[in-house]
């Protein structure tokens, strides 16, 4: 009996980043996988395996809207692999009313992002960084003296500004530390929060009551610089922001002034422009700890994208609803903000 | 009712550094306190106190041996502040033949202490310390391209060198990221380890296993140059060791020549001496972090001495056991070696 | 403005017994809440309703096909106060084709029920209900006289036959006794089970290892009295057997023949017929504890199916996708078997 | 090299009820073993093998007090392995004053009984037992209608009256159940219990706020009866009282009276006398769930006695502290109270 058919374009990924050779064995054990290769499938190619697929697994979507759809009658799944929010061009309402299921691999980063933004608040909070570099300047100073404005995190309240897979993870990583967690997620009812153990406030209260702030919420069209000076002023004094997600969700520049000024201290993985600018004023902030967009991108924590789609096709194959990958909602998919993303794209595409 | 007699001495601890005011007025209200101040107390006036105290809170032990203790008959207990694993000149042999309890505050510094090491041992594993360095030199590389040797932490295997208060605080730290625990310590039987949770192993299977080494192993006679040639070059290319205990344990000449070789990544909290020497070779290696015995120094964390001490002196003076402090053990205090304490002593001594 | 149409016919369910006073209002304060009462709603004013209603929350579906549904263009969500795995006549595809969310209050009864499963276990293998029943009538053995053939739960391994929303919350209750956990799910893949801390295994490998075997699988078609003779044989002698979920899923007589045998014990809270017998044979099982279906009925307990209701009810008119409701999952719907939920529906009706 | 000599003497313990072969065997490797058998040791054996022994391990100590302690010059251990929490005739003071340690394997129960102590609480507040009775009475309630004053665990406020060993453990396997927890023990100051996490309240306020209270106290000279009528009285309707520890701690006839009138639940393991009279009114009690003193004694927890005993047994012989056994506190040992402990006595005496 023939396998059932996929076609299987993870550009601009690379296969043997995101696939294990044994996943991706299982892969061709359950599916006759179509293309299967690191650059972009011809669109003849892609066009003439529609009629028989059943699941496209993509990097980017370069394959139009609902006409494309309509020649693939048997399609059940499209799964995406760069764990982006949001692909320009996508029809989901073609898929919502097609009962075609939409899965974002983006569940993969929870972990590593969840360890990296946890490593990051406590290097924030201890001065690991700064520390160091104060060390190899032979300027380093000992025990107390080198402890003021040090804090632990045990105990503290943490503010999570959106509340999806990485912060629920990181909710995980902080349970030894007894922290109270106030959450700020705009798309999840209170009530739904308090089920999950955090205290739902408004972003006012969690930015002037938290002594380390998550920034985990996906670039949307409505929170476009939603952190503004208004809410970065309110942050306690000697306080840790630790900015993870996306730099679309603050005001960088005051972010920028305010820890200048040693306001307050700040972690950050993500920018405005990637690369950033060399000149960019943030190189300069003592208080800041710098990172280039690296908390997903661990070589081990890659495998789980390739994990999770081939965990999912295998339920899918046989008849059973995916559990792993996050299933797009119609009541989301419209808000994200592709803008939000455009500045993985440059960065991502020198990968190739 | 007259209170019993306490002799407060902290020096060279701050008083204000390790007593809340809360704890100080707790303390007063249980306690005679005699002297109670910063500087040390004079000889004359410590003597004149001895026939009464029930108590002696201490920094540094500075009153001789059993020819001291005889003159207070109705002494009780000794509690240390500094956390210092040995005292010279104490009589400890004298205090066992005679039910004086002596305790010491190094369990106060089990939480600061795991969180730092955590925090290092993060920080190492994700390239924090270094992507920080290599941003403010505009030589940062984002996504995948600065994540060459960067790896998670959850599922790994862990070695603990010393199962002691830090290490027991710091497995309660890694819990959730369901790490394998491997111990070394010679002072507990291995049922004992195992009843713990860790796997009892010896000391060249764990550096050969872990992927992350702590090191919390105090300074004893027996362990000076412990981790030597041999089992350094035992780890595991591109592992993590955290040294966070005492630069004693180990043979610190390799242990910089093997990061600075780039076979794998240190974060290094005590060094041979303190302040290390402007030219330490260390202060090179791009694999290091590098900080300069901070982890035991937290302001917060420090009042937990002063709360701990009136802790268990209320708890002896309602004529209960202690519960908090660690209780010397006459089978170990022997074994502990004051020399692998001594680096400390000079930059404490600066802190008055 | 006018409030979104909301129909609600809890019946067979009472309002006050599912909606505390506060949820009540909160409804109210959000929908316009045709009907509200406990009997049920006459057809022409359910019919009435339709075009309008937004959102339909029902007890038992009374109200046809996709003829009806039709009627309602603006219906968003269908959810279910029950916790009942199917309603018979109920048209699933309609709801599928036309992004209409079916939403099954299950989850409600995940707390309650794992609480029972495990107050079950340990009463199984502590003997717990029959060293009572012996005390009572003068025959208890103190000591160790009377625990030969107990155990204890902490380390051993646990099956999970079923792995839906009570396993899981079981699983969180069975974290502080260390057990190895296998788990059979056939609805899912065995690396999704895999990734949430279980031993995926065969059903057959599952009876024979497992010392404490909890069954929690819903009805289905495939799996009516799937633990036969030959896998209930497998269950190694004194090992306890919690059947939980539905009678339907063990073949009852074979059960009831091993353990009047004494080869396990059984803790069983459903029957085949309920009201059960009054001869049925397994009420003379010493080795039973035998409970009238009563693990999910708690009257605290039920009022958390009100809290969901009103909490995704909330999410939903608030254009925001639910969160805390089971959603029905097109290719399951039509697996489950109502029949295995007849039994409850006699009793149930009786309490009106 | 000749093995140190320890005397092993278990009566009225048998030798393969606490051992298992593997512990015996180990035991054998690491010391010359005298006497080893399961009756008593013949006096003039004993005292000729005390000049060279270095521990003993007993179950009840026959041997007199200093006189006979003086004639064992090296002995460093007493190791008891009934759980006892006195021994009559024993001269605790004689060891403190000579460093010999006294331990008891007490903390060898806290499983057990923990386990034993979740079970019947839930059995309590599910109505476990006493659906059990109806239903093989034929007169079980199906559903709701036999859920009334049936209660979940989680979210509750949990009362520990005692906080040692056993507490401990509970508070271990209590964590998934999210209780607030409030303890009282006059042995431990507050700031210790709330070091553990737990809020220290007078007994009064934990009798009226807990839901479910745990009695877990020692029988000292102090508490007998401390659980009288007007702390029982404060009780909340409906609560559940699980008594585990010694009925001494509590004025058991008005217990009865109070659990007869149904104003809250008891599960009860322990007796004033046991075995308990035929004619004793708390048979009779339909909210009662009981059990002869059967918490520890589980088979094969029973042998964490011996696993204890040896390994702690290994650590001193290898000049280490011992560290799973209780140590006796100079400041308790004489408050426990050897009455509380008679009436098991009489039933292990039966065990010979």
């Amino acid at each position: 009996m023939s396998k059932p058919k996929v076609i299987v374009v993870p550009y601009t990924r690379k296969i043997s980043r995101v696939f294990s050779p044994a996943d991706w064995e299982r892969l061709h054990s359950i599916a006759d996988v179509v293309w299967g290769r690191d650059d972009p499938i011809p669109l003849a190619e892609f066009e003439a395996a529609l009629p028989e697929a059943v699941a496209i697994v993509h990097g980017e979507w370069m394959y139009g809207g609902a006409e494309t759809l309509r020649k693939a009658p048997k399609l059940r799944a499209i799964l995406e692999v760069m764990g982006a929010h949001s692909h320009p061009g996508f029809d989901h309402e073609y898929c919502f009313d097609h009962r075609i299921r939409v899965l974002s691999c983006a569940p993969a980063f929870a972990l590593q992002v969840a360890e990296m933004a946890l490593g990051m608040a406590l290097a924030a909070a201890r001065d690991i960084a700064l520390g160091d570099r104060l060390f190899r300047a032979n300027r380093e100073q000992y025990s107390s003296a080198g402890n003021a404005g040090t804090f632990l995190l045990s105990g503290k309240t943490v503010g999570l500004v959106g509340f999806g897979s990485i912060a629920r993870q990181l909710k995980s990583l902080l349970a030894p530390f007894g922290c109270r967690l106030l959450a700020y997620d705009p798309w999840q009812p209170a009530a739904s929060l308090r089920a999950q153990g955090c205290e739902p406030v408004e972003l006012a209260r969690l930015m002037s009551e938290a002594r380390v702030i998550f920034v985990t919420a996906v670039p949307t069209i409505q929170n476009k610089a939603m952190l503004n000076r208004d809410l970065l002023e309110r942050i306690t004094p000697g306080s840790v922001l630790v900015l993870i997600s996306r730099a679309h969700v603050v005001d960088f520049e005051v972010l920028t002034d305010l820890v200048l000024q040693g306001r307050f201290k700040a972690a950050i993985d993500v920018f405005p422009e990637e690369p950033a600018p060399p000149d960019l004023p943030i190189r300069q902030a003592e208080q800041a700890i710098l990172s280039a967009h690296r908390a997903g991108a661990v070589p081990e924590g890659l495998l789980e994208i390739g994990r999770m789609v081939v965990d999912d096709l295998e339920a899918i194959l046989a008849g059973l609803p995916p559990q792993r990958m996050a299933l797009a909602q119609p009541e989301l998919v419209n808000r994200l903000d592709p803008a939000g993303e455009r500045v993985s794209a440059s960065y991502r595409s020198r990968e190739k």
